[in-house]
């Protein structure tokens, strides 16, 4: 059973686009929040700001090792927004092979009309 | 190339419990607005503006025949974001292998001491 605060969280997370730019760097390799920050065009501030966030959402994790801080990706976050969908995915799959039945069932005639087996 | 703007939209929309949970439902069959609504405690317009949210972001389709209007999932929204989670699993992958990489040429003893390979 999926934590629903926890998957909230990381689909919240990734519904901005520096966001998930910072996932998508991260996801090449750790870096410092200076490094991290140098391609966006915002404070460094407000990258810490969106770090943050990714961090409470479980998405990222950062440590401070002497002066200098790390970011890391942390596979978790994404792992439980994949599942989630993974969940989905299946729940259509089983529609359209249920669909898929029915077609058949028709295709092929059946002696007394109407007839339907239990499911 | 993904759209950035239709993946913010489907993270967004999907950041939302109750807008999980019509796609949760909807994933194990189409249903009318009204039978889509009943076990929510909310009332029918708010599930609607649920809906329309949905239906911008790509992850549901809504038609209207006859009086009844009736949803459907729309796979490609929940494949984009899949997409996505993927990408970054293929990025953190390779730095993975990179680091294993690493580590088996640290265990290999290299005749002169302190010699790197060129990456």
């Amino acid at each position: 059973m999926l934590n629903h605060r926890a998957v909230d969280r990381v689909f919240q997370a990734l519904g901005d686009p520096t966001r998930r730019a910072i996932v998508e760097r991260l996801s090449r390799g750790s870096r410092s929040v200076s490094d991290l920050a140098r391609p966006f065009d915002i404070t460094l501030a407000a990258v810490v700001q969106h770090l943050q966030v990714l961090e409470e959402s479980g998405l990222v994790r950062t440590e401070k090792i002497g002066r200098v801080r790390s970011c890391h990706i942390e596979p978790g976050g994404l792992q439980l927004a994949a599942r989630w969908i993974a969940d989905r995915r299946t729940g259509w799959e089983r529609c359209f092979d249920r669909l898929e039945a029915l077609l058949e069932n028709r295709e092929t005639p059946t002696p007394p009309p109407r007839k339907r087996d239990k499911r």
